[in-house]
């Protein structure tokens, strides 16, 4: 690892887990089972182990995506991976892709575009929360995503570039889609998340009368298969309904 | 638009879109509305519209991944838009990772793949699979994905570099797991799909015998709304069931 | 079997199944397979067999409610066993019930309302649909339901019964809720079936005008499990969304 | 309502609902509202209302089916109601029915099928079992159940009677069917509940093997949908798998 790399650090302990994400640095991380001086990482590959003062060993690996989500801070009901990955597969985001998202939130969605986009820029209105996204985003280590504190809704007429993808997780999504054309290249991708039926079909009229091509309003729904030594079957918890997603092309 | 480039030309005939894929470049594309020739596109921009020699008008957009997606050749029943985005959700794919993949199939998973990924190498035991999935990743542009032909059964003994990404969506995956983590980074994710029971679970046990972490079998499922003048209501058609993703980690 | 019984004669010709609901009686069933005097019947139990005349042999058959429910003639997309069944449990039907059904429609809900309750009394609007039903409801040799035509928004003025379960399947069944405490005693239960989200929301909105208890919508779907040689898995071909059913409390 | 009736007594305090299930009797009922004589319940009609000696104001209904269910003690995870409306439906249990049913449990499927058919005989291998079932049938005011103690793999040889549908929720339905088609008319159904993939693939072997007419598996899943002032949707919670339902013809 070098200076500067994000090490996800794993050790368990009385059969629990547990994790830290640091960078290689002159710093130290105390923890629990003792200190541990981040410089020592440097020599190291991921799959090594490093022990910690008291003697713990942790091993080292490479964080990923999934990670960072599991240790991002949160700021209400993040957007959940089986949504992410439908708006990412329907969408056909890669990484020639310059993406516009907003709300923000506590920028869950927005780590994962980063991670396979060009560049992304994302608005969210309320200021905290801007806060909390920004933090998670460095922590996940992506320097291609611009934060901006504002309305999308107002924001959208000082925007003079064009994106390949538009992502749209408010509760004024509806008001935001008038405007979409201007920043969306010919071909590319809108795609909102709603809660609700009701606000959902507005987001659909409001398509309609922009003449967007494609329109498809999609659930997903993800079921955990359980296995045991008494068999295998659907687990008998489940997640229930998160949101709908709407995918649509200028 | 630059010589080339993959452009996407679409027109409209009698209510119904016909569209090509094609390439800048000096040659001509005949289509039933007349030719177009295609070296015209070099000064163009997604947005603008070429006209054929019998006066039809196309657009030009720039293709994205659901459209090589749409247009790419088939060999059997590709994976669906749903479980790839589950497994890039939980593999937390990215552009920095090198991915390992087989069987290839048409290639689609693996066109997925390779426009994320930093670099794809994938596996398929029939040849003329490796045929069509060659041409349609060809065709979708990317130069980032190298077609093996070969059982990764055996394969998988003669790679000599780690991968940060494992997907396996072959009839004998189970076979492939116990040299899985040969190949996989510390920490690297493992993806499997499979359509049967016990299939599913003879791939849970493989991985149970080699001690992968954060084992979860689920199943996908995506549901239509449908929104129309007599109301909304979910679609009274539906996709069934595809397949099983197990996510695995080394 | 006794004269006017109902018999389900069953026969198989080049692996098909074919078959007849019939009733013991001195008439002939023409089948291309011969003749079949329906009074040698009368001496059969079932699992007995009987012979046409020109030598296929019919096994003998007590018709049960999905045989009726099968050989019934539609008049339109009758309600599915899945959500009959619903209707059922939700309601606890049992055989002390005294029913009010609306609309028929070919009958299929009210032959198996019929079947359990002790009375059905159900109204519908279009005049040939009550023919048809009349007929499915014979067929089914049951006599314990009242067909009426009429519409029951207005028809249920003119009813001075009280009834233990009232069931609507109505485009109008928000302006039949008003009305619906005068005819259901105190605990009974409503049940509605409509397939758009506009129309459950106007339902639910009217019980709520009307105060009733324990107001429930489900949705249920089901799921064909298929075993095959292959493996097992969920089937791949689906039935999408039929509708909505409401029930709640007087 | 008459000496001996069951009656539904439901009160609300504090915005609580809470009701009792007597019989109408001499007997008092003491409850923290205070005590009410049961034989004053003999004058009144449902909708009507009855008064405990500190004043406290009950309605008066006849109790249904979904009361006595919520109302049984319970052994286990009884089945639920959407399981029950299934095996109702597709087997189409009617008031003519005889039915033979095996385990008991704490009696929930037995109260259901009693509450429709002419006869049920149900067994249960565990003796506290079938006393708490017994309790339940007792309290719901069923008298056509007839409970026995013993193990239906055993038990089925000394039975001489033909039923019209058999249910069957035990650990070891696969050895009961070999013996099915001997207590099970033509054209009989026989209905299975298992948990479990391995366990149905049994039941289904065991069904094929005994040359069962159309057979099919099936899961049932029902969703709640929400409606507030927020927004309608499907429910954020959901109740995972139950069990499989193997419906087979004899």
């Amino acid at each position: 690892m070098i200076t500067g790399e994000l090490v996800l650090l794993k050790t368990s302990h009385r059969g629990k887990v547990r994790e830290f994400i640091v960078k290689v640095s002159d710093e130290q991380l105390h923890t629990d089972f003792g200190i541990i001086e981040l410089s020592t990482l440097a020599d190291k590959v991921p799959g090594d182990t490093v022990v910690a003062h008291m003697g713990q060993e942790f091993t080292i690996q490479r964080p990923k995506m999934p990670d960072f989500f599991r240790h991002a801070k949160r700021t209400g009901a993040p957007m959940m991976p089986k949504d992410i990955g439908m708006i990412i597969a329907y969408t056909g985001l890669n990484k020639n892709d310059v993406v516009l998202d907003a709300g923000t939130g506590s920028g869950v969605l927005t780590m994962y575009l980063g991670s396979i986009a060009k560049r992304v820029v994302t608005y969210e209105v309320k200021e905290d929360f801007v806060k909390v996204a920004r933090k998670n985003v460095e922590n996940a280590g992506l320097d291609n995503v611009e934060l901006r504190c504002g309305d999308i809704v107002e924001e959208i007429n000082n925007i003079d570039e064009k994106f390949d993808v538009v992502t749209l997780d408010t509760q004024n999504t509806k008001d935001v889609i008038p405007n979409i054309r201007k920043v969306l290249h010919p071909g590319g991708f809108l795609a909102t998340y709603s809660p609700f039926f009701e606000q959902t079909k507005e987001i659909r009229d409001a398509m309609d009368a922009e003449d967007f091509y494609d329109v498809m309003t999609i659930e997903c729904t993800e079921r955990e298969i359980s296995f045991s030594a008494r068999g295998t079957r659907p687990s008998t918890t489940k997640v229930g309904h998160t949101g709908f997603i709407t995918i649509a092309r200028a």
